[in-house]
C-alpha cells in the first residue's frame, strides 16, 4: 500500500525525543538540539518532540513554542519533528498546532484533551474538528495520539474513523502506546490509507509488516541504531535477519522497561554523554534513586545503546 | 476549634463557578462578573471559578488571566474569590497562583499535576514544593484540590500532611470532590487546623457538623438560596431545621446529578436568565441534546432555584 509522502508525514523509526533541562529545569535548548542530531545520525527517520516522554505537559505553551523555535533555529531539519501539540485546552492546540505548521514539520501529534473523563464520542469529534477548523490550512496534518494509561480517554475506532471521512487529508495518522498488539494490527488492516505507529519498537517488525509506517517510542531515544537495523533489514526483504534483530530490540526494550521509563532514559543519556545535567526532571516526574540507578546500569547492556 | 481568618481563607457556601463563554467559545467576562455578582447576591460566601465546572482547564493561561483580572476590574471582590490555579505544568500553575496572589484573591486552589499517572507522593510533593517555593510570598493560601475522578491522581493523607508539616502557613485547606463521605470525615478529624470543604452540599451540614468549613460546589450555582440557608441554621444552632434544609438540598442536587452536571448547569443557566448564549460549550465538553433537555427541565424543581 503506497501514501503519497505529503499524506502520510514521517515513517520509520521515531524516537519520542526527551527534554534535557537545566539546573532551574528549564528546557535546555543546546542540549535539546545535540540531542536531536544524535538522534538522527543513529539512524531515526524522525523526532518526536513535545510527548509524554519529552515531558510536554509539563512545560507551559510558551516553553513549547520557545523549544521549537530553537531547535529548527539549530538547523535541525524541521520536516523531520513531530511536535505534540495537545493539551486540555482547545485554544493551547489550536495555538501549538498552528505554530507547528509555520515551522514547516512534518505534522502534529495530538493528544485528545484529557481533563475531562466520559464526554464521549462528541465532544472528543468536536474537539479535533475545531482545531481543524480554527487552524483553517488544508497543509495540517495531524496524528492523533492514543495513550489511555496517561490520558484516560478512548480513541476509539468508531472515533478515528469518523474524523478520517470528516478530514481525510487533514487526519492522516496515528501513535498507538496503548500497547495493545490487536488493536494495532487492527488499525493497519482497517484503515489502510492511515499512517500507524506503534508507541513501542517492540512491534517495529510486526507494525511494518501489517502495513504500519514503524514506531515512535521513548526507549528509542538509546535504542535507535538497532531500531534501524530492524527497519532497514525489513525494507530489504532479508525477514530472517529482521526477526533477528527485533529479537535482540526486544529485549533491549525490556531491560529499560523494568524501571520507570523517562527517569531510566534520563539515567542512560547521562551515562552515555558523561554529563550529569540529564538527571534533572520535572516534577510530578522523578529522578531514580541510587540503588535503582545502580540496577539499571548493572541490567540495561549498555554496549547495544546508541 | 477557631481558626483564624488569614489563615484558612474562605469558609461557607462557596460555588464553583460556571464560565459563560460566547458565540466563538470564549469566556464572556461581563456575564461572567454578572453571575459572580448574582451568585454573592443569592448568598455564596464565596466563589471557587476555574475549577472543574469553570472548564478551566479546557482554557489556556492567559484566558485565565485575562478572565480574572476582568472580574476583580468589574468590582467582585477578590476575598471572596478563590480561584482553581492547577495545571499539569508546574511553570503554568506558578504563573496562576503568582497572580491569584497578586489579584488580592483568597487563595488558590490547585489541582495536583494531572499528566502522568502513578507518579508516587514524591514527585507530587516535589511539584507542590516548587510551586511555594517559586512563588515565593508568605501570603499565599493553597487548597489542595483533590478531584481523582478527572485527574487520576490520589491526594492521599500521607502526602497532605507532609505538605501541611513543610507548609503550615500556606497550605491551608482542601476541595474534596472525591464523593468519599468517610475521607472527608477523616480530614476534618485528623487535621483539625486545615480548611477542609466538600465538594458537594450533599455534605455540606455533616461537613459543617464535623468541623469541616463548608462546600465548594457545581450545582451551587443554581442551589446557592437553599444552601446558605443549610449553613445559616447551623451557625444558628437550629439542629432541626438544618436537617430538615439539608434534605431539601441533597433532593434539589441529587435531581440535577442525575445529568452531566456541567451542561445540565448551563442548561439551567439558560432556563433561569433566559439567554440562549449559556447553552454555549467548550469542547470537549457537549450542551445536553433536546430529550435530555426537556427531562431535566421537567424534573428539576425550578422554583427552588437560584
Amino acid at each position: 500500500m503506497e501514501r503519497t509522502e505529503s499524506r502520510v508525514g514521517l515513517k520509520g523509526v521515531l524516537a519520542a525525543v526527551l527534554t534535557p533541562m537545566d539546573k532551574d529545569l528549564n528546557p535546555d535548548h543546546q542540549a535539546f538540539a545535540a540531542h536531536c542530531q544524535r538522534l538522527l545520525a543513529a539512524g531515526c527517520h524522525g523526532l518526536s518532540v513535545f510527548g509524554t516522554t519529552g515531558e510536554a505537559n509539563s512545560l507551559s505553551v510558551d516553553e513549547r513554542l520557545a523549544a521549537l523555535e530553537a531547535l529548527v533555529e539549530s538547523g535541525v531539519a524541521p520536516e523531520k519533528v513531530l511536535p505534540g501539540t495537545g493539551s486540555c485546552a482547545l485554544t493551547d492546540t489550536v495555538r501549538l498546532s498552528q505554530a507547528a505548521l509555520e515551522a514547516g514539520t512534518a505534522g502534529a501529534l495530538v493528544l485528545p484533551p484529557f481533563y475531562y473523563k466520559g464526554v464521549g464520542d462528541d465532544g472528543l469529534f468536536r474537539f479535533f474538528a475545531e482545531v481543524v477548523e480554527r487552524v483553517g490550512d488544508d497543509s495540517l496534518r495531524l496524528h492523533l495520539y492514543h495513550i489511555p494509561q496517561m490520558t484516560g480517554v478512548d480513541l476509539g475506532l468508531p472515533l478515528i474513523s469518523r474524523l478520517i471521512d470528516a478530514y481525510p487529508t487533514i487526519v492522516v495518522g496515528t501513535k498507538d502506546s496503548s500497547g495493545d498488539r490487536e488493536r494495532i494490527m487492527t488499525l493497519c488492516r482497517e484503515f489502510p490509507d492511515f499512517s500507524v505507529l506503534a508507541g513501542t519498537e517492540t512491534l517495529l517488525l510486526e507494525t511494518l509488516r501489517s502495513g504500519g509506517e514503524g514506531c515512535i517510542s521513548a526507549t528509542v531515544n538509546v535504542t535507535s541504531r538497532l531500531a534501524r537495523r530492524v527497519h532497514d533489514a525489513h525494507a530489504a526483504g532479508k525477514a530472517d535477519e529482521a526477526e533477528a534483530l527485533q529479537e535482540r530490540l526486544t529485549h533491549l526494550r525490556a531491560s529499560i522497561e523494568a524501571y520507570p521509563v523517562i527517569p531510566a532514559l534520563k539515567q542512560l543519556m547521562t551515562r552515555l554523554t558523561d554529563d550529569e545535567q540529564w538527571r534533572n526532571i520535572r516534577p510530578p516526574l522523578s529522578g531514580l534513586d541510587e540503588k535503582r540507578t545502580k540496577d539499571l546500569l548493572s541490567n540495561v547492556p549498555l554496549a547495544e545503546l546508541l
